[in-house]
């Protein structure tokens, strides 16, 4: 379990929401140099308590009636999460997702640095996608060791999912974010973070309907 | 507010995370007959309180101390995420992300049809990708209008994406499934799911790099 500032274990529905509150900080950074929790709440659609509770896990930012200064939290805020501390990723599947993430430059613009790319089809290795070279699968591994990969992005089929998993964890990764649309096996306590997909496009239709009633 | 079986409102958390309830009782449905509480808790990783409370919205389902039955509660929530309806719907944006997404095809799975794709650059109107032509961005609003287009994806760059939102609110266009990185300005109630894949990918950043230390 991850501690905040006094010690108190930091729940990770808050830890989810913490890249939101950076990017309405790098938002509001050259429009207005304070911010009270009452306006950043309204601004980000949740309650003014969620908003002092979720950032109080860090430190205390605000001065009672005087609100949050905007670039000193911004700055906390990046050196929390660690945006300037490059964190090296490798992307296993070279399907039409996998494609996708490479050439997402969102990923190079948020400090994250692009090691290798992975897929099973003989056809496909030695291929470069915007610089970048696809190995195979079966040197992920060793590759992952003596790049020292810290996170993988997963996206192959859910059939295989499961076993590039096993050699991830065995090859000391340390965390995954998962697009195949299961939940992977991983050992206690392992960081993953799971982009599902359909399971939002599902709920998305559920709300739609419902709404229709 | 969505309601429940006895009217009671459903949170959003819950109807989020029904697909992955639906996905379960998929994968089960070949492999036994029936499941406790206990057991899909334990192979979810939730507790068995809340398994028993987020499937309690949506009818009477088990019996104290037989189980669910899972063909049966698989067949219940296709119906309530009306599975076998299918959702017509458009991508706006055709970069790498919306590229990507009008191959994938767990979209036409799960019973998703793709009516069109739009797009600002001159250059790729008319192109078509796996059968699904490319339109100018103008022509959106009567675009869903004639189609009764139910669902838009947007995979616009963020400085865009609002007024992307206002056309197609205008359009009336019923929900909004969002790639781009950012809250869009939506009227309130206005069903919207967002994928943030650079706030996953920091949020993970962030749990690795505090589970080092």
């Amino acid at each position: 379990m991850i501690k905040g500032k006094d010690g108190t274990p930091i729940p990770k529905v808050v830890i989810e929401r913490l890249p939101r509150y950076y990017r309405y900080f790098d938002w509001l950074e050259n429009r207005a140099e304070k911010i009270s929790s009452k306006k950043l709440s309204e601004l980000m659609g949740a309650s003014a308590s969620q908003v002092r509770l979720d950032l109080s896990y860090f430190g205390d930012f605000g001065q009672q009636g005087y609100g949050y200064n905007i670039k000193k939290l911004k700055a906390e805020l990046a050196k929390i999460l660690r945006i300037h501390t490059p964190m090296k990723f490798v992307i296993v599947g070279m399907g039409n997702i996998g494609r996708a993430l490479t050439r997402y430059n969102a990923f190079i613009e948020a400090g994250f640095k692009l090691e290798g790319l992975f897929d099973v089809k003989p056809i496909l290795i030695g291929e470069k996608i915007s610089g970048t070279t696809i190995y195979k699968v079966d040197e992920l591994e060793s590759f992952v060791k003596t790049h020292s990969v810290d996170m993988a992005i997963i996206a192959v089929p859910k059939e295989v999912a499961n076993e590039v998993v096993k050699t991830l964890v065995a090859s000391g990764v340390k965390g995954i974010l998962n697009f195949a649309p299961l939940d992977l096996e991983v050992p206690d306590g392992f960081p993953v973070e799971n982009i599902h997909i359909i399971d939002k496009a599902l709920a998305l239709s559920f709300l739609i309907r419902e709404r229709q009633h």
